[in-house]
């Protein structure tokens, strides 16, 4: 039994993803641009951005997937990997904070694509950011030496 | 100048928090509850929600805060802080899974409130989630000895 999950989310464009050769941007429309006084004082930000190229139902219908792609990873939830099909099309990206010029923060690098809608930037914060203790990963998101 | 930023994101209520005395669960929906296959493999994993109680357009409108509620830190941008007014009102929580039971995943503890939607759930992987090298943050979000 599930009580009523609540429908009607009104989400908006704040930005996009732009990769101009070596230099990649998020980009934050001019009216937004205020929400980024103070990035500079961090090395690392989330961006938020969306799938936009997966944006069909039957992408955001798919719960299981191989993750990366690859067959040889066993048939896995797309709430236990990070695969771009997903109900809610939001990726998450974790990006050095290389430089805050004008509306743009240019990052190191982002798992986007250009053009990508971006939704949020959040700061990165160890304390709450950072698991602590024993990291337990499924195989196929073992750091490979 | 800026380009079109895409407009128009479909997003769904995949699930809910549930705060029961000391249990925290994040329920997620019997459609999408296939999606959590492999995610017990995983100690940790990323929750999406949606700040249900701001879900006013003046607080998303809101650009600039005192984080943390706390006047003595300086005026912030939201994309500078994680305050539950932003644009988008996505919250992004680190999450310690503790067991999975049918659909519900139950977590450490979760800093968001009884009933928020849940968006997406994403497992923590180190690899791509752990900032390296040296990370710096702003005063307000400095971890304190």
């Amino acid at each position: 039994m599930m009580d009523e999950v609540k429908r009607g989310f009104e989400l908006v464009g704040i930005g996009r993803v732009e990769k101009r050769g070596e230099r990649v941007g998020v980009k934050i429309l001019d009216k937004y641009r205020e929400g980024l006084k103070g990035l500079e004082a961090f090395s690392h930000a989330w961006v938020l951005y969306w799938f936009d190229k997966n944006d069909r139902q039957a992408e955001r219908d798919k719960l299981l997937v191989h993750p990366r792609g690859d067959r040889s990873n066993p048939l896995t939830g797309v709430f236990a990997c990070r695969a771009p099909v997903r109900p809610n099309l939001i990726g998450l990206s974790l990006c050095e904070v290389v430089s805050i010029e004008g509306g743009v923060v240019y990052v190191g690098d982002i798992d986007a694509f250009d053009g990508s809608a971006v939704l949020d930037v959040k700061p990165y914060i160890p304390a709450t950011d950072r698991a602590s203790g024993a990291v337990r990963v499924a195989d196929y998101a073992a750091e490979r030496g």
